[in-house]
């Protein structure tokens, strides 16, 4: 089962994306193809042992940029990197595709390269996002600014999936994002998006407010696009403000920078665990394949790790899973 | 000029309201009215020093509850010290009111009873929110789940009057929150509503995003009150969880006790800056009158800062600085 990886894409690429390729084939046994310009790529495989990795290169002529026009870009740029990859699972070679780079691009690239699954309306991406009991998915995150309530109900189903067969969370439980635990509190979305999930035989516990949503209270938080990217986007912002605000205050003096010592570690940890690096990215999902958009920062750790989430919704064919649960009646 | 303060609203009424009007009249030479039972009000004020302070109490025989239906208790209870708080308001005994109780029922009685500024097509809850470089207004945080864009540029303009009059903030810029920076990004609302901005005089800076709001971009953040909702209580969820993810790493041993001990002021001084106490409730703009709400914790101190806000409103002359600025033509 292949992977394939655009090499070009992110703030770090193609570096930080060969070695996270290369961490992927030793550590977790990943079979990659590495999809981009083939002397850039190469040069950064130099000097590495790769022999004995499942690691390919497969050449593409010309690269997305950041600032590119996403939809224009996917268009014109048929043999960039991005395009060139999804290619590869559109044609069976690959049975995922990764980039970090050109967000907007990477959706476009997926959504025209591997086509919606025929139930799906509306593709979703899928954030897993931390809480203080472990892990959630908000989707959907920034795909679809506006929303029907049907949409909500599918995001629902595709993201019970994902919750459970990648990132093993059994049974999850799906929260409607809202403003009041009431049924009747609410915007006309997600008011009517609320019955239908009680009558749609999922595992619906209900309206979530805002504050519940790092408090871990289900594993599923469905909204539409435009709220989910706010929460997606407010919780890095805030977190990151309020670790400055800690930094800056252990600076303040002697008895501070001491006291900054000696909690470095716990620190540490509690950073990693609102780190996005170790959660491999944001699936897109309801395509007819796995598609795994990554953070455009992302360095090695990150790669390995949307390598690892890949593999993972292939071996546990979360596209079909997702086909077979969408159907009328199943 | 008198401050009408709702004795029996809040999780820890009569006491700590009580305690924060006599606070305010000591501190601020507050003149407040408590309204509530006489009785129940009485009793708090017993061996409180209170000659010399411009304190009255005012009687009213009923009280809305916690869980009381907001708009059907506003109706039924005409003697509750909510509704009678705003009656003293409306009939010009006092400038403002307050009540920590029920929200919903609060802003009913205050939408009852005090009614709109003409001009004012809906009223907004509007949010001190802290930032990194001080505090940001958000408004609407709840009043209006479903918005017009033309609604969101009301809010805009009475944001930047609140913000410039009563938080102090000079030459307030405004912010749209978006899901990009590029005025293309957006859904249905925000695209509109951002055209009407850019035209409206304003001193508008276009889109800001979900990270945006806590870094102090801008010091009104206007949005619909779905959005501003969820915003308001995500952002208190996240970083009570992540304080309490602090208290219990400073937990683990005696080394990271010890560091925790060190840094002890400086986590107090994070905490307090993130403690919406300290900015005394969110006001109901666009009434014909100044109506404070605030949170159903809220304790003496968070009472007199809502009577430092309310009785700064009114010297500022809000009401009417944002009926004269929503005047068509002005």
């Amino acid at each position: 089962m292949k992977i394939a990886l655009d090499a070009m894409g992110g703030d770090f690429a193609p570096r930080e994306i060969v070695l996270g390729a290369v961490a992927a084939c030793r550590e977790l046994n990943a079979d990659v193809i590495l999809v981009g310009d083939e002397t850039a790529v190469k040069k950064e495989l130099n000097g590495i042992a790769t022999s004995g990795l499942k690691l390919e290169v497969y050449h593409a002529s010309e690269v997305i940029a950041m600032d590119d026009h996403p939809a224009n870009a996917v268009r014109r740029k048929k043999d960039s990197s991005l395009v060139v990859a999804n290619r590869l699972v559109k044609e069976g070679t690959a049975a995922g595709v990764i980039s970090a780079g050109n967000t907007g691009a990477a959706m476009a690239a997926s959504l025209f390269g591997l086509g919606r699954i025929a139930a799906v309306e509306r593709p979703a991406i899928a954030v897993p996002m931390p809480t203080e009991k472990g892990v959630s998915v908000v989707l959907d995150a920034g795909a679809n600014a506006d929303c029907e309530p049907e949409n909500l109900v599918q995001f629902a189903l595709m993201g019970a999936v994902y919750a459970e067969k990648v990132l093993n969370l059994k049974s999850p439980r799906i929260g409607l994002l809202s403003i009041g635990e009431e049924e009747t509190k609410g915007n006309r979305l997600t008011l009517e998006a609320h019955g239908l999930l009680k009558s749609s035989g999922l595992n619906f516990i209900g309206n979530i407010e805002g504050r519940d949503i790092h408090r871990g209270v289900c594993e599923v938080i469905v909204c539409d696009g435009f709220v989910g990217n706010i929460v997606l986007k407010m919780s890095e912002g805030l977190a990151s403000v309020l670790f400055n605000q800690i930094k800056s205050a252990v600076k303040g003096n002697f008895i501070t920078t001491l006291g900054g010592l000696l909690l470095q570690n716990a620190f540490k940890q509690i950073k990693s665990k609102f780190d996005d690096t170790e959660y491999g990215g944001t699936p897109l999902l309801g395509l007819n394949g796995i598609s795994i958009i990554g953070h455009g920062n992302s360095n090695a750790k990150a790669v390995k790790n949307a390598i690892r989430v890949a593999m993972r919704a292939a071996e546990e064919r979360v596209v079909e899973k997702i086909a077979v649960a969408l159907q009328p009646n199943s």
